[in-house]
């Protein structure tokens, strides 16, 4: 029941109004490994340049988290440098360094082939194709990740992708950007057409939205006193997300429901302190505790 | 158990991705008493002017809505004009002309002076204070609603006016501006020394959040696929919540969270049609097959 992740390891400089860091380890494989590692055995595939310290390896130490596809190559480390507004609901990106992740050709070790469940990080659309390709036969379940910058000037490959993909995981915005139909409900309906079965519309601060062609679900966000650094909210959620539904090992209504509860309740422990700082930390226990209060906060008897 | 409403009748133009209108029966009040009255008795206090007509009244007919308290004076009703942006998360106010309820005095017939459940709509905060002292003795429930304009222009008024206020229901931005505090949660403890027991936030197309001393409870906007006109939801959300709590006659942990969900169900049939068409038109039964509804689309178990 292993779950194999690819996706970016990198730095970040952060900026909200709670503070700032120079440089902190980020990037989107990076939060859902730590996150979907409290489910299931996560497996790596990601590039770090020669900057990626032991200090920086041993976040994911003691985790089951197999970094034997992280590959290291000359150059430096994926950086990226963002500032968050006063309300932190907007946030500037200062700097995108590619660096070695440039040259990116993810390459799955022989001991990663049987995977059977996967999730394609925000990457070009030909590089998640060719993970299912590398993989020994089909796997049980796909999720993927993509932004504006791939539905804009990689639509087509993107779309071929789409085909592989079981679940789509993206914000409103990209939602209607890939669909071009405003309304979610009725853009889901496009997606269908693409090939994933269930869309997941992440919405920051406001949750997160599962269309499935029978139901929907709602989910909102943990309302907490001190949200110090939004980054990797939505990759923890995702990797909360699939590493309790690979865990369930079935894709059924209720498995969908609770994942979806978990990968919440993931993300508002990430968001409460800057970078994997509060997301490395966090216990099994503090998250059935936290679990426990969504079913609180969403319950009620007609 | 009858419920008075004081607030705003009007007449809009709106325009939206979906059409427009020239001149629609709206304003707070008329989406409140037409929300509330699926639950209980309810009394409006308001202004309107010459042009509003036997089929303006033909609207509440046949509703447990009482008019007496509505006052017709000579000139023009409330007049507001306003476009909706293509996503519809925004809105242009073109026009606001107050007319008649620029010298609106709230008076209370002497029929409704028994009256328990109050809610004080949108307007000056020392006529909503007004409203409380005709009344004999103190209500058991009073909730109101505020804007920007009044926090910031006629602030001590409204602190004044929140001391004797039970539920406070606002939008997010209103709730900073009134404590200061960006914080939601932190900020509702501001709120509770101003006076109110429950802070509700409404939050549009996300839904609502309550925030109780012990207890948060949050509900989702319902996922429609035909979203036509926002104008009202707020209103509605607040008609379909005190309209509940009236009924139930009291304010427990489980009547509350109720409410919350008839407050949402109800403004979701605002939004489908332009001004008060559709909620004027829905049925007991629509209501009860919608709030089955919202509890599939929230439901889980761990």
């Amino acid at each position: 029941m292993s779950l194999l992740v690819v996706g970016s390891v990198a730095f970040d400089a952060i900026e909200t109004p709670f503070g700032k860091v120079d440089r902190t380890l980020g990037g989107a494989a990076s939060y859902f490994a730590l996150a979907a590692s409290h489910f299931v055995p996560v497996r790596m595939v990601a590039i770090v340049g020669e900057d990626f310290s032991d200090k920086d390896r041993a976040v994911f130490k003691g985790r089951k988290i197999d970094l034997s596809g992280l590959e290291h190559a000359a150059g430096k480390s994926f950086f990226w440098s963002g500032r968050y507004s006063q309300n932190m609901n907007e946030r500037t990106t200062l700097a995108t360094e590619l660096n070695v992740f440039a040259d990116f050709k993810p390459t799955l070790p022989d001991t990663y082939l049987d995977t059977k469940n996967v999730f394609l990080g925000n990457i070009q659309p030909d590089l998640q194709k060719s993970v299912l390709h590398q993989l020994d036969g089909k796997p049980r379940i796909v999720g993927l990740d993509t932004m504006n910058y791939w539905i804009e000037g990689s639509n087509a490959q993107l779309r071929e992708t789409l085909k592989y993909v079981d679940i789509l995981t993206i914000n409103d915005d990209e939602t209607r950007q890939l669909t071009g139909e405003h309304n979610l409900i009725r853009a889901s309906r496009h997606v269908f057409k693409l090939g994933p079965k269930i869309l997941i519309i992440k919405r920051g601060e406001h949750g997160a939205l599962m269309v499935h062609p029978k139901f929907i679900f709602s989910v909102p966000a943990f309302p907490l006193e001190e949200v110090h650094d939004p980054t990797g909210a939505g990759d923890t959620f995702a990797g909360g997300f699939m590493g309790y539904l690979a865990k369930a090992g079935n894709m059924n209504e209720q498995s969908l429901r609770r994942a979806m509860v978990y990968g919440s309740v993931l993300a508002s422990f990430t968001v409460e302190k800057f970078g994997v700082a509060r997301l490395a930390k966090v216990t099994r226990r503090e998250i059935e505790e936290r679990a426990r209060k969504f079913a609180k906060l969403t319950a009620f008897k007609l």
